[in-house]
């Protein structure tokens, strides 16, 4: 099952990276608890709207860019999920000593 | 402030009316309350990322699209903001029985 928090966890975590921002100093300007934080990044809890809309602020994103790069994420996901589930080409095993194709 | 689950209410909501839904049957689907849908589209709860997956199912829409298009109605919201708290042109009011031009 593809989830949203855990795409969204990567692409928070990826933009503080990118800004070279610690936990301590997000946590700080959003005004969230660090552990929180460092919950969400990691997909295991969700951000209610409100939290969201904080983040995004401390992180100078606009909401819908993080949106776009989540929905993005998450349809790289679906597509593997799809390939995953498509069935294996069948290919047939060779029997030991068995001869294809013969120069003789 | 611009909250994702008010826009994902709004996108939920036009998708069940696109497929001629009712709540009852998406909750059927979904295996959610009804209750719990119609407050997640009307933006008063938070739908958690396996409930989001669920609807998306039941909504024959892959979560990808449905965060595509609450990434577009969050960028207009987030404009409208941006116009709102823009200062208004400055526009001198007239007195009354003020002469602008006159061709005498």
């Amino acid at each position: 099952m593809v989830l949203f928090r855990r795409s969204l966890g990567d692409i928070l975590r990826s933009r503080r990276a990118e800004l070279g921002l610690t936990l301590r100093e997000v946590s700080g300007a959003a005004r969230v608890s660090l552990g929180y934080i460092s919950e969400i990044e990691r997909g295991q809890k969700e951000a209610s709207s409100e939290l969201l809309a904080s983040l995004c602020d401390a992180l100078e994103m606009p909401l819908s860019d993080v949106l776009r790069e989540v929905a993005d994420a998450v349809a790289l996901e679906e597509a593997a999920a799809v390939l995953a589930a498509a069935p294996t080409p069948m290919i047939t095993p060779r029997r030991a000593g068995e001869v294809v194709a013969s120069a003789a």
